[in-house]
């Protein structure tokens, strides 16, 4: 692997432990910090449990290693502690602003120059913490999924103050953990990954609480969708065709959907207008071979757009 | 297998082809109508192609029967010779509903008593069109998946006329045909599987055109989504906890979303307030095992409401 950093995750919960012990091992030198010492007894009980699960859940770790993990994480209550000497600091505090805020004010005097800030949060946005920071250019969000070792995806969402070389470095040190990058260039409540999913929770909700059909419907026909080929958006896009996207979105835009009036002029322009209309002419989104398997993203796929508000 | 039925199908195209060639395959007595000979021609030859797509794509299947299915289908030009014996005509005419309703109001006086008419439309819903059937207590929406060898499902919506018993039977008529029948209550555009997979892509898009993140990202994160547990969303509500959503809908409620206010109304009076808060507890929309695995929907999943318009 690459060169050990030595990382600090603030808050040792649900969320917390998790991170600290893929830390650990991956490698890393890690401070595990939470408030109190029963917060940090509880931790340690915690992570022995995920060393469990790694051994139960995934194939070729090693037993005797990953339970070793909890015992090299150094467990503190001082933030001062866990401030030093941190290549990165991963605040997975509670979910609320002012408890967030509360705790970057207080750690900011006792950071190192070369310290970059990650906040872990699900559902608010670092640019309403970044100035609490005091070092906004070196500050953005880092979210892990729920259940880490094995949905390995962590999303990046910068703010616009955000060095973008800190982006990039960020993003190495994902893989530095197993981690797939997921790299958002502007920020979004909920990211991708938290927002596509609540979108279908509510579509679902919606259609119980209006009677149209009874929950375990709702769910068989979700499993149904998940299991096909189709949950690729973009993917079902070239294999639904461009033309009839097109025509459903032109609608919507006389509607006054901007965003649907954006995606037409997008899909016309630069695909439509050039004969790519999906899979059924070769290339859309994607580009694909004579037996329909798609190759690689398309030239047009990479264009760069002004993004709509 | 149970009786076998007469039925004819209305439109020999991409849709109305495959339907008539399950029917076909399934043992029941097909007539497969189109407008002109080269389209019954052309309906001939597609169902060749998909007595292949049987072979290839499914297992159990005899080459030698699948070959034989096209040529036991009756095709016609004449709506008077698809109608003649008929229990149940299934109209896949075009997406339009000028066509669709034109079509309804050629075929109603050569109907006898006992033909049900089921609408295959994707988009439009069955009560614009029931009066033109001149029988709209033995009319109602029957949506087959696209590729129905591998999504054998079948979306049954009536309209408030369609008599009960009817669609009680087109229930039984779908497992004729291997398919599940998807039974909604009620009329809603898109029926349960495009509506949830229409706002899942619109949301897609949305990420897009705001330049929240790239195509590839987007899609490669779709795919983590689907490739979990989560995707059923009552089961995933269950595992996400009811306190959680509860104060989520609860914000959204006060925001004025009355679909949140009726959903924290039912999962507090009917769930939470008898400690079933979702898998932790042991009961949910499901009711768990000792491992927390599903073993049958709640009894309170199953009380009918007064649907929310």
């Amino acid at each position: 692997m690459t060169a050990a950093h030595t990382v600090a995750v603030l808050g040792a919960g649900n969320l917390g432990a998790p991170i600290a012990y893929r830390l650990g091992f991956f490698g890393h030198r890690v401070t595990s910090y939470d408030i109190s010492d029963d917060a940090v007894a509880a931790a340690r009980t915690r992570m022995h449990k995920i060393a469990e699960n790694y051994v139960r859940d995934l194939e070729d770790v090693d037993k005797h290693q990953a339970d070793k993990v909890p015992d090299k994480i150094r467990m503190t209550t001082s933030l001062a502690e866990a401030a030093q000497g941190a290549d990165f600091i991963i605040e997975a505090a509670p979910e609320n602003l002012e408890v967030k805020r509360a705790t970057y004010a207080q750690l900011a005097p006792q950071l190192e120059e070369k310290t970059v800030l990650l906040t872990n949060t699900s559902l608010l946005l670092p640019s309403d913490m970044m100035d609490a920071t005091g070092r906004p250019e070196k500050f953005l969000a880092y979210h892990f999924a729920n259940t880490i070792h094995l949905r390995n995806i962590v999303e990046i969402m910068p703010t616009r103050e955000t060095d973008p070389e800190v982006t990039d470095a960020v993003v190495d040190f994902a893989r530095t953990l197993g981690m797939k990058p997921i790299r958002l260039h502007r920020e979004h409540a909920g990211y991708v990954i938290n927002s596509l999913f609540s979108t279908w929770m509510r579509h679902a909700r919606d259609l119980w609480v209006k009677g149209v059909a009874d929950i375990e419907t709702i769910d068989d026909v979700a499993e149904v969708i998940a299991s096909g080929p189709d949950l690729r958006p973009f993917y079902a896009q070239d294999r639904i065709g461009f033309n009839v996207s097109y025509n459903v979105n032109k609608v919507r835009a006389a509607e006054g959907d901007a965003a649907a009036a954006e995606y037409c002029r997008r899909i016309k322009e630069d695909f439509m207008d050039k004969g790519h209309i999906g899979i059924e002419s070769g290339e859309g989104f994607y580009i694909y071979d004579d037996e329909r398997r798609p190759i690689r993203l398309s030239d047009a796929a990479h264009k760069h757009y002004e993004p709509i508000d």
